[in-house]
């Protein structure tokens, strides 16, 4: 058993993922520990994500473990039970960084959705043959991303 | 569906997280992708184990929900596809801020036996039907941990 000798030091992988804004964002670590939590479980998407996205682009070797390892933690994180990640009393405005609409907890079946939305973009990145089709399986998933994101996500703080 | 009434603003879980100095020790992001996601692997675990602890000890009012979505968060979190989390060439000394030790990487079975020993100790808290039965699972959860820091975590980073 071997884990992930492509990854080598990660450098591909911080380098797309720092180009994505994503760690940026979140270098400051919300003093409310849901916040932080969700956080954590956002930075592991963004962590798969871009070792999925290195291997598209051509950055990181194909490798079929590799890829169906980062499918199915995407699959994990998105199907995390949401009731100890997602405490009402931790929206934008009411907890330090939470960029949460209060939407999420009005609307719970709608964000439900989302998570199922990355799910089913994940699972479908399970078995990918090549980088090609890596490249191919990206886009549903950057979409399940920027669905949620677009309905869900507040304004950036400054 | 509710998220989580219970944990509003967050702060007992905040406290619990703080006095077992996990928080702290993680206030400063790897450089390294792959490190800085196994953090925040650790941290939400650390996260779910605050919310039971809590629980345990009064501190949050015992809700069943909330507790079977930790223990089955907690169950996920040590399931996660080690391949992307622990690629080769991210042990202490090589990787910023990394303090897995070469020997997760020479002993991957028993490596992986610390994590199914989590998982189970996660399973065995679902259902846990008061603070008390909480409580007594808290110990097996616990060591858990314990275990596989003693064998695998090297020393802290200053």
């Amino acid at each position: 058993m071997s884990y992930g000798k492509l990854l080598g030091a990660g450098t591909a992988v911080a380098l797309v993922i720092a180009t994505a804004g994503f760690a940026g964002s979140h270098a400051v670590k919300s003093s409310n520990a849901t916040v932080a939590a969700r956080h954590n479980q956002m930075q592991m998407v963004g962590y798969h994500i871009g070792v999925l996205g290195a291997v598209a682009k051509g950055e990181m070797a194909y490798d079929a473990a590799m890829v169906e390892a980062a499918a199915k933690n995407l699959a994990a994180l998105a199907t995390m039970e949401r009731a100890t990640l997602w405490a009402e009393g931790t929206e934008q405005g009411a907890a330090d960084l939470s960029r949460a609409k209060a939407e999420i907890w009005q609307e719970p079946d709608a964000f439900a959705a989302k998570f199922k939305a990355l799910e089913e973009a994940s699972l479908a990145m399970v078995g990918a043959a090549d980088a090609a089709a890596v490249g191919a399986a990206m886009g549903p998933l950057g979409g399940a991303c920027k669905g949620c994101h677009e309905q869900f996500r507040g304004p950036k703080i400054e």
